[in-house]
């Protein structure tokens, strides 16, 4: 199993705190060895970093850790393979562009049986399940929709009817975004929690680390922190139920 | 204009030395003030870092710079920015997948007029000329070989058709790989170096840096560096002619 965390924000935002906590598991308090990546929006460009080496080693990561890179959907990924062997190509998060967007996507599960799933327009580069369900769905929007619907909520029901499908095979916990909007898809295990005004602080799980978002933030940010298991004490983390398409905007769940 | 830096070794090779080079002429020797990135190759997968400020005050190029990542083929980009804002979304290389292969691609010049050309299957993303172009390529490999060709001098060969039509429409200096080779057309300027054993030393032309090849290298190791100008002191490089495709696989010209 992997583990996945995302973020969106109604300001660019940085994600030191929450990847802080998520870097841990790769390899120090959880047993997530065998790579990491993470991809930031800065308007509909992406900036990647990935890393078949374990993130609680990593020196990218650290960079990552330290240096405050501002975004506004954050989608990153730390793996424990088990379909796939460890190497780069392998590394989620994946990315395809369709309609002129980048389209990035992380996977936490087993799909067993995905390979019966036909593709057209997108061919996965590596050996992993997740990335032959991610060029699917990519496939199933594109033939459906061969530009872009006029309402989000179509596109999002459509997408939530191909996780569903997905799900079927196995186990598939998603993040996905379009660089417009973050999409959560819960199987079996994904928690959100929303920061806003009055801030107060948080302790990470992970790491003895507290952050007092009092200091960090000003009175209008929001912000959604989307993880596989809860990465702060103190907060109150909504569990996404089964089989539950839940996207956020702007900091904050639709 | 803008500069391009590749390199293709026949050995996991760091670039840390020649893109110590180009950095400088990401605003200190240099104008190339609008961003810059790169791409490295590692096996079938693409680690790639990007940023939209000049390279030589980012963070992110100084980890480049100093953290040695090994790679077969590289492909790297200095922005100074004529069709297109300076953001993320516009900045080099940009990335594609075809035939379960990712496509790198940068580009030197200005092709006004590139937006008569048609796009089927990718679009871009940003609003560079350059981008356009990358897409159009693509899209004209995919129609023309919907399975990879038998011989990839076939490949090479409808590559240059398609670089020569580009060039009728400004100025087309391109780097290209699909992880297998480093594609490299010549337009106006564009040079290259094998540096092979025996080894000797070389001395940037950007920054007071000597390397000690004998040092950094095993006897086998072969390794092309390309360019839009000579990165050394010290060493004959040589000039791709307009209009030629020079293909470099494991450090070798083909």
């Amino acid at each position: 199993m992997c583990e996945l965390l995302g973020m969106s924000a109604n300001v660019p935002t940085d994600i030191c705190f929450s990847f802080t906590g998520l870097m841990q598991r790769g390899g120090r308090t959880g047993p997530h060895r065998d790579g990491w990546g993470i991809a930031f929006y800065e308007g509909k460009g992406v900036r990647e970093f990935r890393d078949p080496d374990p993130s609680c080693d990593s020196e990218i990561a650290r960079l990552v850790q330290n240096y405050p890179i501002k975004s506004r959907i954050v989608i990153s990924h730390i793996r424990q393979a088990n379909a796939g062997r460890v190497c780069l190509e392998n590394t989620h998060p994946f990315m395809r562009e369709l309609w002129g967007r980048y389209w990035t996507f992380a996977h936490n599960g087993q799909l067993p049986g995905i390979r019966s799933k036909t593709l057209e327009h997108y061919v996965p580069v590596g050996t992993t399940d997740s990335e032959h369900a991610f060029c699917w769905l990519l496939d199933q929007i594109r033939e459906r929709f061969p530009k872009p619907p006029k309402r989000q909520t179509t596109l999002w029901r459509f997408i939530h009817q191909c996780c569903e499908q997905l799900r079927e095979l196995g186990v598939y916990n998603m993040l996905l975004s379009d660089s417009r909007s973050l999409i959560c898809y819960c199987s079996t295990k994904l928690y959100w929690v929303t920061r806003r005004a009055p801030f107060t602080t948080a302790k990470l799980k992970d790491a003895d680390v507290t952050i007092d978002f009092r200091q960090e933030t000003s009175l209008q940010d929001i912000v959604s922190v989307i993880a596989t298991e809860p990465l702060t004490h103190d907060e109150e983390w909504q569990r996404i139920k089964t089989g539950e398409l839940q996207v956020f905007k702007r900091g904050q769940p639709c």
